[in-house]
């Protein structure tokens, strides 16, 4: 369907398949010439690309927009589509296949692995691209060249080094493991199970019996590096147990080439009792590593939709990433933490709350990194998110960069207008710098730009205040929340701030003030509750402020006529 | 039954009984001697005396009290009861009939009297004590005596001043007259009938047949005053109708005895031409008192119960009352306004609202009536409700009788102790006397009193309040709260006074206080939806005033925490 993003990933519980290995089409496009990209863009494509453009949030019409392409062929439009839809969607590793697919249809090389290159450096969490792209080179290298080994063997290395620490790199390291058995490079093979063995990953059990084997059918010499063959043998040579002690000093001087005789006499040796040693010295290595993945089951077990969707995750998966995490930090590893994050921060990049939780560890630890994630958050996953857009402005502004903290918070409004939040903030940087000039224009713009709405009056309550208690001007502050009171007479905030800030004032002085304030409030069109708690406000003004007990006499009357029509009013429905 | 005060007046629809003439007892009292007082009080006095005095305002034990002395017959007990008793419900004027009954039948004239005159100064509108009294004096005196005439004319006078404007009282207007028929004064009675037939009563019609019966069987000679015949006589000698022009230069000059001839002339005159012209000089001013008695009808109508009970008075007949007196006061007669709220008063005795509106109605008039009205409604009928005597002492503290508003307000605590509304007007009263002193004294004393009560907490704020905005002392408003919260950590109210006053103050200079204070109340075990609202507002005053960007995002960050602890455990119990 149009709003699925992904296929569903290879079932995980079971063995993975084998690599793919190149198909028809790919074997037959060598001999077929590709087809001639064309210029013009097709019919249609004008109206599926505007569609798009003119609503980037409607994950729908991206889709539509690229099943266009694809189905049309046509690279040019492909290539314009396809980049427009990453600047939204990077983590939609499976369109980054599929335009891989479609530079190398038109056999365009550098394309095909610069588009590699781009998912990758996207969403490098992706075992599913890195394994179409190692077949893609394996399909598409001179194999005889030494350097296509190289090429392949770096491009494995880089794999593992970005995605092998993910609990689901079974697949990717099985088959880099293959692919050197294949090169015929046993101590490779070794070196490889040695960093998978202490790696906590789905398949840990698999690998081991895999290793095992890899030893019991392998003469140890040809698996073994020769320091590790060196170490076995001296270690079963003072091995007090069923061997003969060996004659003293025949350690060998450590070098680069086994000494002669070192060979002759690990020729003695039980090879069994070689490879025994190999695998228990592994033994705890892999108890440890089992502990590990034993206190991640549940919390992997719980991670139903590994990969990116538009579509809302669960509360029960939401939780268990949150959990997950909370283990992972506490557990007390860097490294996986930040693995971990990244795989979260794929599932949910649509939740601002692990994007959040996310910068907030990193600011503990790296302020480029909570920087860079925060560029990735706001660049591309959460263009129209407030939180996040607030939090990265506050970490500029506590590293002083206080125009890098104006600009995302510009900016983010131009994208995002109208939100108060935003506009608050942007007024509360200016205020802390000292700029309370521009911290009355930001709000007095607000003001101007809502006018006739509920939010101006919630803007003129802030500047008021801000004219009170920072400029201290009460003249000011009174003038604004009266002028409001003008447009928006019935508004009960209005009227309850002006009465704080006349009753903050000198209680003497001040006491005309703030009675008009009551008297306003009160003539006012506000609604019959609200008169009775300004009503009520007055009397107890007067009872422990006034000056006079006639003022306090006629209020508490007028207090009674009010409760009188009200509980009037009140009754008037029932009977009526 | 005992919680009945008076026997239900006489159906006033009709025509009112004769007054009573001497009954055979009070007759036979002449002959039998009157039974002697004994000294010693009768055995079950105490018990009954000591039920009332101890429950002043249980109205039952007074009449099971006074029930016991008449039927013991025992005159200084009855002495004592009846005037504690009136102390408390001096409107009942069916005990002090019995009151003057029981003095009688001990052949105590003097002491029978000065009940009635007593009496009659509680409740000068109760026709039927006026009624008693004169027929008590009618059956004592001696009618031989002239002196005895003037007495018995004298208390009517009295009587009809007092009571005559009342819609009710026809019966004492009605036995008036009769009297003087029986004296032979003829021209009384036309005097008494020429200032009812002007008065808005209940039987006005009546009167005006009786006046008209009065004229047509008696000759006008004898029931016009002299003035009045001349006036009719030369009235009729200049109307140009049917009479023959009578020769000019007879008009008699003004003189007190009739010059002679006149006599002669007036009896020549038509006689029923005389009564026409009597009784229709009067025909407009009956046509206006029927316009003022139909205005009140309804009014009058309304008024179910006009004596003085302890039952509570149903709603319609409260708001006759209350429609009534703005009726009267509307048409302006100070005189019957008067009178309508004193009927009113008895009727609705226990109802602070009229005395109230009746004070309120006097102040514009006379001070002197409104104290005195002050004085009868909270020395007698309303010992123990507030807010009259609330009014009174702010009446004499406008007057500018401070330590009578100060006894006032002192007195009432003694009675009903504990009132927070009365507490706050006398330190009210001190702040507005420039007493910080006395005003904070009187806010201490109440808190200590209330030590461990809520209303600790509440005059802890007052005390604070003052302190800070009258005093002007931060650091003392801040100590009071302070320690109140340490007793009381749970009161909202603490918490957000102290707040106040913290952000009252300089907001840049005070922000270490202000977040103290927040964090105190998040700290505290107030209730969770209390804590949001702390945490939300702290977010707002960091936004807003804040000092630092750091401080606000922790804010923000624990705001966060806050709202989800809360939402889980508003969750918890539907799940549990």
């Amino acid at each position: 369907s149009a709003s699925l993003c992904v296929c569903p990933p290879a079932p995980v519980a079971e063995l993975p398949p084998p690599a793919p290995s190149p198909t028809e089409e790919e074997r037959s496009d060598a001999a077929v010439p590709p087809p001639e990209p064309t210029l013009t863009y097709p019919l249609e494509f004008e109206k599926f690309w505007q569609a798009a453009r003119n609503n980037p949030h409607d994950f729908t019409a991206w889709t539509e927009l690229l099943q266009y392409v694809e189905q049309e062929n046509h690279l040019f439009a492909a290539r314009k589509a396809f980049d427009a839809f990453f600047a939204h969607y990077p983590y939609c590793y499976g369109y980054w296949k599929k335009y891989a697919d479609m530079e190398r249809r038109f056999d365009c090389s550098r394309e095909t692995e610069e588009v590699f290159e781009r998912g990758l450096q996207s969403i490098p969490l992706s075992m599913d691209l890195w394994i179409h792209y190692i077949s893609y080179l394996q399909s598409t290298l001179d194999m005889n060249l030494p350097e296509s080994i190289q090429k392949i063997r770096g491009v494995f290395e880089a794999a593992v080094a970005a995605a092998g620490m993910d609990f689901r790199s079974d697949k990717l390291w099985e088959l880099y493991v293959e692919w050197e058995r294949e090169q015929g490079d046993l101590r490779a093979v070794t070196g490889i199970y040695d960093r998978i063995l202490s790696m906590p990953t789905q398949l840990y059990n698999h690998h081991w019996e895999k290793f095992k084997e890899h030893v019991l059918h392998n003469p140890p010499k040809d698996i073994l590096s020769p320091e590790e063959l060196l170490w076995v043998q001296s270690k079963l040579a003072t091995d007090p147990v069923p061997k003969p002690p060996e004659p003293e000093g025949t350690e060998a001087p450590p070098g680069e080439d086994l000494p002669p005789g070192v060979e002759g006499k690990a020729a003695d040796l039980d090879q069994e009792k070689i490879r025994e040693l190999v695998i228990s010295m592994r033994q705890q290595i892999y108890a440890q590593n089992e502990a590990e993945v034993s206190k991640r089951w549940n919390f992997e077990d719980g991670i139903k939709r590994p990969y990116f969707h538009v579509k809302p995750l669960e509360r029960a998966q939401l939780r268990n990433w949150r959990d997950y995490l909370d283990y992972e930090m506490a557990a007390g590893s860097h490294e996986r933490t930040i693995v971990l994050f990244e795989r979260c921060v794929i599932a949910c990049a649509l939740y601002e709350e692990f994007w959040i939780k996310y910068t907030k560890y990193l600011e503990n630890h790296t302020v480029t990194g909570a920087r860079s994630v925060f560029q990735r958050a706001c660049g591309y996953h959460l263009p129209r998110k407030p939180n996040i857009h607030l939090l990265w402005a506050a970490f500029e502004e506590k590293q002083g960069n206080l125009d890098e903290a104006r600009r995302i918070l510009r900016c983010f409004e131009e994208v995002v207008p109208g939100l108060a939040m935003v506009r608050l903030r942007r007024v509360s940087l200016e205020r802390r710098q000292g700029n309370l000039e521009e911290a009355e224009a930001l709000l007095l713009e607000a003001m101007h730009a809502n006018e006739g709405l509920p939010l101006a009056s919630f803007y003129a309550v802030k500047l008021a205040r801000q004219a009170c208690k920072v400029q201290k001007n009460l003249g000011k502050a009174r003038k604004v929340l009266v002028d409001a009171l003008e447009k928006d007479p019935d508004n009960a905030r209005l009227h309850a701030n002006l009465l704080e800030m006349e009753f903050g004032a000198d209680v003497r002085q001040n006491e005309g003030n703030t009675m008009s304030c009551f008297e306003r409030a009160l003539r006012s069109p506000l609604p019959d509750e609200a008169k009775l708690i300004f009503s009520q406000r007055r009397v107890e003004f007067l009872e422990d402020f006034g000056s006079s007990i006639h003022s306090l006499l006629t209020a508490y009357d007028e207090h009674q006529k009010i409760l009188k029509q009200h509980a009037a009013r009140k009754r008037a429905p029932e009977n009526g």
